[in-house]
C-alpha cells in the first residue's frame, strides 16, 4: 500500500492523485492521507511545531482565505472518507478537479456538488461533517503522520518499504501507459543504490 | 557540453564531479563551473541578490571560517584553470578529495598539494593566484552566469538543451557502468513528457 498526501489547494497534489487513479484502476493500491501546507509553511511552525490548523477557526462553507477553504476542505473529505475508501477516492478526485480544472473556489457549492458526482449518502455526509471535533481529530492524526514522515509538500508518495518522496510534476496525464512509465520512473529514483535524495530543476532567473 | 556547478565546500558536489570524471574519461563532455553556497544562501540575498561573496576579504590560505575557505579554494582553482581544461579538472578532483575523503580543511597546504597532485606549473599557478583582482573577476563572471540559470546548490548539471537541476545523492561511485546508470536516470528524469521539476525524499522527523 502506498500513501499518498495532498492538499487541495495544490495543482501538484491534484495530478498526483490523478496519476494514482489511474494506477489504482489497474490494481495498484494506494491510500489517500492529508497534509496541509498552510501549516508546514506557517512561519510559527519555522522551529517547533507549534501552529495546527486543525486549532483554527473555519467558517462554514470554506468562505474566507486559502487557509480557511483548505480546512473545511480537509474536513469535507475525512466525512466523504467515513463511507469507505472509495467514497474518499471519488470525492478527493471529484473536487481536486473542481478546484484545478474549473478553477472553482473550495466553498460549500463545490463541496456539495462533489459529494454528488462522488455518490455519497448525502445525509450521512452533512451529519459526520456537523461532528466538526471528530472531524478535525481524524484530519489531526494524518497531519501528525506526514509531519512524523518528514512531508513538506503534494504530492508525497510513502511507498510499501517506508521510502517517501515529494513527486511534481507538469502535465497532467489519464493515460495508463503513460502513468505507469511515470510511476516507474519514480521508484527507479527512489530505489537507486545511488541514494538519490533530490532532484530539482533550477528555475531561470533573469539577470538583474 | 554539460556545465557542471560545483562549490568545494559540498560533499555531494564532489560526488558529482566524480561522477562526471568517470563519464568524461568515456567521453561525454563537461565543464566545471562555479556556484557559491555561502552566497546563494546568505540573508542578505533572500530578495535582490546585494552580498556577494567576492567582495569579501579572504585571508591567504583560507584560514578563518566557512565562507573565506570557500572563497580561496575557488581563486585557487580559478588560477589553475588558466593552465586549460585538463588542469582545472585534476585541480579540483584533488581538491575536493582532500576535503571530502581526507576531511582536510580547505587552506594553504591543501592547495599547494592539489597543484602538485595536478601537475600545475606551479610558479605560473602563484603568479595567476597573485592577480587577486583578476581572478575575482573569473569567480564573478561564473557566480553571475550561475545565479541567471537559478542554480541553488550544488551538484547542478546544466545540459546542451539548457535543462538544469540539482542532483543529490549520497554514495560515491566511479564504476563507469554505474556511473552511466545514474547519469542516464537523471537525463530520463529532466527529460521525461511529465515535465518534472522536483523528485525529493522526505527526511524523517521523530515525533514531538
Amino acid at each position: 500500500m502506498t500513501d499518498l498526501y495532498l492538499d487541495f489547494l495544490c495543482p501538484y497534489a491534484w495530478r498526483g492523485v490523478e496519476l494514482a487513479a489511474v494506477l489504482r484502476a489497474e490494481g495498484e493500491p494506494f491510500r489517500l492521507r492529508h497534509y496541509s501546507l498552510v501549516e508546514g509553511n506557517h512561519p510559527d511552525n519555522a522551529g517547533a511545531r507549534t501552529w495546527q490548523i486543525t486549532a483554527q477557526a473555519a467558517p462554514a462553507g470554506g468562505e474566507g482565505g486559502w487557509q480557511e477553504q483548505s480546512l473545511q476542505a480537509f474536513l469535507a473529505a475525512q466525512a466523504a472518507a467515513l463511507q469507505g475508501e472509495e467514497a474518499r477516492w471519488a470525492f478527493t478526485l471529484a473536487l481536486l478537479r473542481a478546484r484545478h480544472e474549473a478553477r472553482q473556489d473550495l466553498n460549500e457549492p463545490a463541496f456539495a456538488q462533489a459529494a454528488q458526482d462522488a455518490g455519497l449518502d448525502l445525509e450521512r455526509w452533512a451529519q459526520d461533517r456537523a461532528d466538526d471535533v471528530a472531524r478535525r481529530a481524524d484530519l489531526r492524526a494524518e497531519l501528525d503522520a506526514a509531519a512524523e514522515i518528514g512531508v513538506f509538500g503534494t504530492p508525497t508518495f510513502v511507498l510499501p518499504d517506508g521510502a517517501a518522496a515529494y513527486y511534481r510534476f507538469e502535465h497532467l496525464t489519464r493515460d495508463p501507459a503513460v502513468a505507469r512509465e511515470r510511476w516507474s520512473l519514480y521508484r527507479t529514483v527512489l530505489g537507486s543504490e545511488a541514494g538519490i535524495g533530490t532532484i530539482k530543476r533550477a528555475k531561470h532567473r533573469p539577470a538583474k
